[in-house]
């Protein structure tokens, strides 16, 4: 069952709210021997971080992650990790307005006709800042990947604004603060995003994740494929509506000799594609090739334009939503789709080797 | 863990290849006391069928289904429900090509990468016949839902061209072969369809599934959300490379005004929304609206255009795919999708239950 | 979940009714390339068979399984393995009297209780004929654990009548029709037994199951313990109360000096232990040393003796189980033990091999 | 998948070493709208805290339980709970004999042989003090089960020495420091066990928990039974070696007429039993009987006699291991197989009201 878990053997498990003392999680299948410390995965939280531009929410805390279990002298042992950030800033204040009305696009309503009882402050339990905890997790995971496997994301579109493919990047991504790759693109949304902000405004945005090094052979067919559980770990994160492998939607478009990926010997013995409109997988299987995943993310609903909703009574109100919020969630995703998709390839690695001990990291043919 | 199973409380389990002696499933956790025989299964089975016009597969099997455990004196008894179909239309024939060679687009080499060793002949479990027992399951699934909670699949775009939304009717997609809402579009689309086949070339296909009457309070945040509950299923359908729920990748670029959506109450007490852009569902919960989901097909991979590849012993070689395919497998994905989406909700709605028994089926605002 | 499926990696899920057209199950998560045919299970399954002597119900089908999926031209592929054993001996007769009645110490009100419905032909699901699935799987869990692992069962104790252990002789089990290890009580157990028969009553057992060979550092501390799987494994089987571990309720009795194993280097550079109190598992995890459990089986409740019951109007009866009938469960329940402890182990090594790819199969001490 | 997690739909996932900064879990799927807070759990933790009498180890903390999340304005609010106790006694000292040697009896060896790497402060993962974070899951569990449902532990035998079950006295428990239900075995159990301290040697002991008011219907056949469940939950706590349901391994020795629990009508409409020879449980689910579990727990493995054992370096020694330990671990094992016991029934009323969601609480007959 999961509820609050995902993975299976590489399996996390997150708890908190948005304004409670604390969030935390607990990293349960991480193979013993590797070497881990908060160092390996403060970076990550910092990069997710909010406060640190005009763009993104001025929430300022330093996510300090702690390690509490599962490490001794610096390596793993097999054991659960738990992690944990202390919340520290939990402003005080007066939550009376939207503690009794349902803002429009949030979850609030959701939850209060599933739960009768929810935790308003923030957003409680459905804040995207349980998501800081999904980085951390993704952090751990990628060190069961090992080095060999690179995973990077970035800002593929804002609002109904790509980026220019053949100018992407990926070192201009960690050089702006909207993750984007297309350095041409930067001064546009830069601009396009400030006016959104100062308008009381959001945009939606598309973001692309790109695993190189996938070894073949990760999936479980027919209900563990690996596309259909990064779609699921995708479409998991905040704000998310859409999901896509590869070609994606516009797979639909092509004919068959346009979009199967023809295949060739590789100077070494491995098997080549002469293109990726798989994005990597085949059959709910890796390929070998680079495994390619873009979710969208719908504009932030808290904005300062006024909207109609009702509250807990059954009164007819409209409702602002004031506070400190980001012009585009999507920048802030960026991280976190990285670590799901961190995520699932760990967990699909340790569900192989369980199989195939001797399982191959490249797209070798196997002697017959 | 999920190889071949998928649902928690509501649980379904595949099994059988393409051409082996049969193929099954077992569905486990279905409630007691539920009217239930194979007439209420074998109608689903029949829309799938392949072999019905020439727009799909010739292959000619009736597909007839048998409950073998799990329903006592034409009632669920709560136990397992085995079902089971007998593959007829296994042709004697020499797989010798296939046998050796990877299809481009096809799962031969994942496989092949993954295990070692596969059952090739008609792409053995990878085959989309595995879909059958799904919509059987999803039969089921129904019967749990109960007749309140309405599933419709349909055709919403063949190849690049989209039905007309403002012509859409559910009455026309079973009054016409391409499971077509739009019934201007069907000529245009059977003309398309056609010069495709002819060709020996393939389309592909986004279908849309609207489970109407679905009640609020569905979906297990964080990590068991409805929506990811969807996608995931969604993305597990043989040739899926794309996910959207409500309005999915075009909701990235709308502005959060336009996107959230607005409440009002409605004239007995429930909450009404004044549009559904979300899909039904907020923060992974289903609101009480239409559970909206679209996913896209790949082009059929099965083509008689040639295309380069390599085989088992690492030799190039030139493929063409003969045999009997569908040159649209979105045909027959929309009985697999509505499948899959009742499935889901099932599961979803056993979850809920267990929790809060008493769980209303609309969006009716608890008294405080 | 659970209902009706056990273990993870190597899964089993069982369907099926006593006196349904059939009887199955699916073993997901089999490791490929395993050389497996229905000659490897049917062994086994002759040796749990009823009707073979006079003191074991007299219920006559050959059950003869066939494999209906997941192995390709001899090999295992991956995919998951069907199972099923048609129900030939499906007596026509009245059930009227059990039909409405609960028999004492049977399923029967306990399944009304939960579900309101039963199948009460034969017990129906809680029938012991279930068992026949897990010797099945239980075969093939034996190939994914290999020749190494020798896993062997018999009856440790008929009534209150212990074998003498010094005469333990695990050739002799295949001698007799009481799965006797000691040849002295062979002729006391079948008079007992035969007496027991004829007063039309029954007698409980103790079962012992012993797995040399089992590599070290299967189990998953904390909620995975080998022992604690086995635990619930074996209480699961039909009629079973207790369940022990090594030294099991004795252990209560002994000071910690006389009950913890002593170690001591063995010749070869692995590490010996000087007895094995312990039953091979220490923290949840085995050691290298046989695997020792034991259980005990209740006499059978299927008597001709008259008791007291109710009817489902709330009459109070008197009621005399007529049929065949096992004197002593217990003695079939020697391979269902055996298979259990096989799956157990099955899932473990899968389980341990995915987090330690290159697990020793010797309690050897890793080099430093 | 369980490493550290038990439980489906109450699942409770623990982590944290003996001499880490903190031990803690995760409640996953507690209801909402439970009143709850750190009053309800302390109790319970409090009657497990080692440190109050002579008779257990003297290791002094106050294990003080803090709520991190999951509860807003004292109500719970079907997020996931988590709990957390700051580990205070970590006495700073040398552990140079411990880290490298192998502690018979104990995990040490075979974490060492899994894991390659090992906390070994204190026994780390592996010792009981993680049975602190069952205990306070348990306390939540009796808050999911309601008031009606009384789950009491007792040590029925210390050593060779049973209680005498005629002077059975649920309240005798609380008066003494050893859980002893029977006044006199009281002084003669402190004697013997004073002895036993005196001595550096360490006894085992059996505890029964019996839980009165469980509604009928709790357990999922096949592989979900109650009873299996129970045993699997009872072994997995550390040192366990046997369970037993109801007449246990005596059942062995009864005829099919003495053992089974004849039935009559109560004077309400209920079904009522005889006897209780199934400790409340038939074919894997609970008949509203008392539910009866009784499990053996091994001596303490940490003694003051020396042992021979090996080191990392696979050099033989002779061992003693000192420090702070219970002379009978079965004296704390009580409120632990009360909460494991709690657990697993919360987890199944869970699942069986998802089925059943008008599950009745008493063995009363459905109208047919």
């Amino acid at each position: 069952m999961s509820h609050n878990s995902f993975g299976h053997l590489f399996r996390v498990t997150t708890w908190g709210e948005s304004h409670g003392p604390a969030i935390g999680c607990v990293v349960d299948g991480c193979p013993p021997g590797l070497r881990l410390s908060e160092a390996d995965i403060q970076p990550y939280l910092d990069r997710r971080r909010p406060g640190q531009s005009k763009l993104v929410t001025q929430r300022q805390e330093p996510d300090e992650v702690r390690i509490l279990s599962g490490v001794f002298e610096g390596l793993t042992t097999g054991t659960p990790i738990a992690l944990e950030i202390t919340n520290q800033d939990q402003r005080s204040r007066d939550y009376g307005e939207i503690a009794q009305r349902f803002r429009p696009g949030h979850a609030d309503l959701a939850y209060h006709l599933k739960y009768g009882v929810r935790d308003y402050r923030g957003g409680g339990r459905s804040s995207a800042r349980e998501t800081a905890m999904r980085v951390a997790a993704g952090a751990i995971a990628r060190l069961v990947l090992g080095p060999e496997v690179v995973i990077r994301g970035a800002m593929a579109q804002l609002g109904a604004d790509p980026v220019d493919r053949a100018a992407w990047d990926w070192d201009e991504v960690a050089r702006n603060e909207l993750f984007c790759p297309d350095p041409t693109a930067v001064p546009r949304w830069t601009e396009t995003l400030t006016a959104v902000r100062k308008n009381g405004s959001s945009l939606g945005a598309v973001i692309e994740v790109v695993a190189e090094g996938t070894p073949p052979g990760l999936g479980a067919p027919i209900y563990g494929k690996l596309d259909a559980d990064l779609a699921g770990a995708l479409m998991s994160i905040n704000a998310v509506k859409g999901v896509e492998i590869g070609e994606g939607f516009s797979a639909a478009a092509l004919t068959g000799e346009a979009n199967a990926d023809e295949m060739r010997m590789g100077p070494d013995g491995t098997v080549e594609f002469l293109s990726n409109h798989a994005g990597g997988v085949l059959g709910g299987i890796s390929t070998g090739q680079p495994v390619v995943a873009r979710f969208a993310v719908k504009p932030t609903s808290s904005i300062l334009q006024p909207r109609r909703s009702v509250d807990q009574q059954g009164r007819e109100v409209e409702l602002v939503t004031k506070g400190r919020h980001d012009p585009c969630v999507g920048l802030r995703a960026v991280p976190v789709g990285e670590a799901m998709v961190a995520c699932v390839l760990a967990d699909h690695l340790l569900r192989h080797r369980a199989q195939n001990p001797a399982a191959p990291t490249q797209a070798r043919l196997p002697r017959n």
